[in-house]
């Protein structure tokens, strides 16, 4: 589900780093870019997040990304976002053209209070850069004792099923349940079959696509990566996947005054509309709803858990977890090719 | 996606009511069989419309099921739901053991006044009998303006992705947006790969299921409707749509103080465990989000719609907007046997 599993190549040609090292040259290399130390460290915790994690499309691979962006005008590197109090039960967070990390960070405490006082409430990031993995934002709401569920679209890359062109956004959501011992029940998915990195990775591979992941610029099925980044993504689980896909783009777009997937265009210059889009999270508290029952119907859900691993199935967060505990021992690895790029970008001035 | 289509038969097998003479033999079975006038109004509301609508699998035919519920003492013909105000943006409707639909109608001004107060309110319906279709109820919110999101679980009859047997319900998840001119953008699926109400039409008209659709009693993949039904349908879309299952089962069930699905079992008296469940409805006002600007987004929205048409593809609610167009001048048609059935109960005694 999320791209957590090895990003190819053999350990022999991986540069192992700590937490503290892939941390430090995260900062160091946004810092060297232009970004201020709030946008660096918002960044930094979500891309090694990622990486200590094993999601490699969204560990330190991003810092290329937000280096490309950034050089492109397609972030604003020292945004400060605004933070609108627009209802009892909505926050908005206007990104002024910066990273959503940072939008998400300055609206997480007022999103937290309205969902303890009503029992449910949204935050609404707008305008912002967005290329993270949305399971750190409602992992850290589910640490709180919050059930959270977050969407975003991206650029046009998704045709609707039964279509030929891109439309919709690859449009990850995103879910998290707390639970009474250990880590959230947390997914995290495109809705499109795969997120657009893991087409990148292929590309940067040199690896055939597997069939039915994409469609070429004539609307034909293509199993190749870059015929595939100049056609479209198909949705997820046909239909109903891209039912789920407009979903998403309707309530991270118009109904928090935001654009949709077609109406944006990639950070890298490419393409029409503005880069910047929105982010919508919703929060909910079992106390609100529940009061002193809340602790005894959280402990049923474990039984849901139980069942799940009792049959040999998978819960969506486990492998994640597992890399998670792993890395906090021995650190992450990226591919050398990868270090390399991102020493590189340390030590360069930005041209 | 909904079952909208033909239930199978040709015409010259079919009955043809019009939707007041469909009106009142639902009411009038309701009715013989226990129901009150307001449990029997908002039943028969529901099943016309699906019929209306062309979705069979919840039309007339669901009143069979709630003639044998009530036979088997699965539903209270005659409950009167409480609602309780939780919290601000929170508030539950206990069914008392009785339909949920009556348990809707009565929470829904309650969330609509929620939802436009707080910009985002949650309406919880505990302890009902649940059979219908979820979309009539957000339709209803979005005719009224608001964003609806809705969910339920049914009974275990649903494998994890990775799994072999029966844990998860069907899980259905409904959304409606409200369009600025015609009906809402309107979607209802089951998390399964097909309702199991579509397994069950398989069964009574004799034909095998596609493969991939179930599992039977030892866990393989089977064809046959009465080993799917005996053993456990798949999830839609894989682990992707496995999660999502998990989700609704949480948000339905846990959040809201409700039983999971394997917590249940069918109201006609087979499995362990009580037959009623939880349901968990969304709804969010634009107005609330937006000020003044809704309609301007709101017409944005369009933009995605026109775009999804433009390349050949079907919005989810079309065909069934297009069969409520029919049925308004021509009527609805079930199959006679079916009819036979539905007359029948009409003048039995419920023994």
């Amino acid at each position: 589900m999320m791209l957590c599993k090895p990003a190819g190549g053999h350990m022999d040609d991986q540069v192992r780093l700590s937490l503290d090292e892939a941390w430090a040259l995260s900062v160091a290399i946004l810092e060297q870019h232009g970004f201020s130390s709030a946008h660096a460290a918002a960044i930094a915790r979500s891309v090694v997040a990622a990486q200590r994690d094993e999601c490699h499309s969204h560990g330190l691979y991003r810092l290329l990304d937000c280096v490309r962006t950034v050089r492109h005008g397609g972030v604003d590197p020292c945004a400060i976002p605004e933070v609108i109090d627009q209802a009892s039960g909505v926050v908005r967070v206007d990104a002024r053209g910066g990273s959503s990390l940072l939008a998400f960070e300055t609206g997480r405490k007022h999103l937290i209070d309205k969902a303890r006082a009503n029992g449910v409430a949204v935050l609404a990031v707008n305008n912002a850069f967005h290329f993270s993995a949305l399971w750190p934002e409602v992992e850290s709401l589910a640490e709180q004792g919050l059930v959270a569920l977050a969407m975003t679209p991206s650029h046009a890359y998704v045709a609707p099923a039964g279509g030929q062109s891109p439309l919709l956004g690859t449009n990850p959501i995103a879910f998290a349940w707390p639970r009474p011992e250990g880590l959230p029940f947390t997914f995290d998915f495109a809705t499109s079959v795969v997120a657009r990195g893991e087409v990148e990775l292929h590309r940067r591979a040199g690896k055939r696509l597997p069939e039915g992941w994409a469609l070429d610029g004539e609307g034909h099925p293509t199993t190749d990566p870059a015929a595939a980044l100049a056609g479209a993504l198909l949705p997820f689980g046909g239909h109903k996947g891209s039912a789920l896909s407009i979903m998403i783009e309707l309530l991270a777009g118009p109904l928090i005054g935001d654009r949709l997937g077609h109406q944006t265009r990639p950070a890298d210059g490419s393409g029409e509309g503005a880069p910047q889009h929105g982010e919508f999270i919703l929060a909910m508290d079992p106390h609100a709803f529940l009061g002193a029952d809340a602790e005894t119907h959280l402990r049923q859900a474990e039984a849901l858990f139980e069942g799940v691993i009792a049959q040999g199935a998978r819960l969506p967060s486990q492998r994640r977890h597992a890399a998670r505990k792993r890395s906090q021992t021995e650190g992450v690895t990226i591919p050398s090719e990868l270090y390399e790029e991102l020493v590189h970008l340390k030590d360069s001035d930005g041209a």
